[in-house]
């Protein structure tokens, strides 16, 4: 597992093959085993797969190419009625999108994370017809990969790691 | 990975066993991994492991015996310096715990996310000596398990996929 998490990177290039209704299930599934705050499970999904839907979706977005040319995109929301503290519901939303990434990767698909599109939050809402107070946080465009990825970048951990309270 | 996933539970109570040093540091780069918006990488963290200092933080959260009684304590931070977009960044803080629950799990450890505390953010960062802008996000107490888990209650998919937009 820990070299799977090590060499999950974002794909934004698919194939024109099909992700089946089981292995969306799956993935969203695995989203939902995240930990929330007093396990709220504040999170909501909506499925696009249809053409049609998804050329409309990718207008509201920099990276149109992206979703247009995705399978399958999956729309992740937070529900405001489930909510119990702003911030640890996003920290929530957050784990539950880095399982169905992880679990993307797994599977053998790619995926990737487009938070830009969120500037058009309302307009995406209205689009794929949510109820009032689930709330936009953003969509994973998923598919078949067809392209290669690189090493990835991170800080050492000398730059993130920034105090050590050693047991003495 | 997907069992693992499913299998992830809180733990809250540790043995007396120690975490070693590369173990922690693994568990940190595991979180480092995770996806952030333009790659900012907005987490810092320090790692506790200080009885005195564990029972110092202990009393910032009504949970203070998870803290006092666990060996290792790592408080996962926000750096605002790094911030593009706070929600975004909290999302990305939220996906980089996640890895570190993953990778505590498949290590056979166990963990625990605190989120109380933040009632007591400043006094967390000061006590933890951070730099300014360096913001409190959560507490992850970890060890080895003392404890048996749960099947774990999640909402049924039915529930939380709220839409479903086929392709035709």
């Amino acid at each position: 597992m820990l070299e799977e998490i090590r060499s999950r990177r974002s794909i934004r290039k698919f194939t024109a093959a099909e992700v089946d209704d089981q292995t969306i299930d799956t993935i969203i599934e695995m989203g939902t085993w995240a930990p929330s705050g007093l396990n709220n499970q504040p999170w909501k999904f909506v499925v696009v797969k249809e053409k049609e839907m998804l050329n409309k979706l990718s207008q509201q977005t920099v990276y149109a190419h992206i979703i247009k040319n995705a399978p399958v995109c999956i729309a992740v929301f937070l529900d405001n009625k489930a909510s119990y503290n702003r911030e640890k519901d996003i920290q929530a939303i957050g784990a539950c999108i880095q399982n169905m990434l992880l679990a993307i990767h797994h599977l053998g698909l790619g995926g990737v994370w487009l938070g830009e599109i969120l500037k058009n939050r309302k307009q995406v809402e209205k689009l794929l017809e949510v109820p009032d107070g689930v709330e936009l946080m953003a969509v994973i465009s998923l598919g078949h990969p067809a392209e290669k990825t690189g090493k990835g970048n991170r800080k050492l951990l000398d730059q993130v790691i920034i105090g050590r309270k050693w047991r003495v």
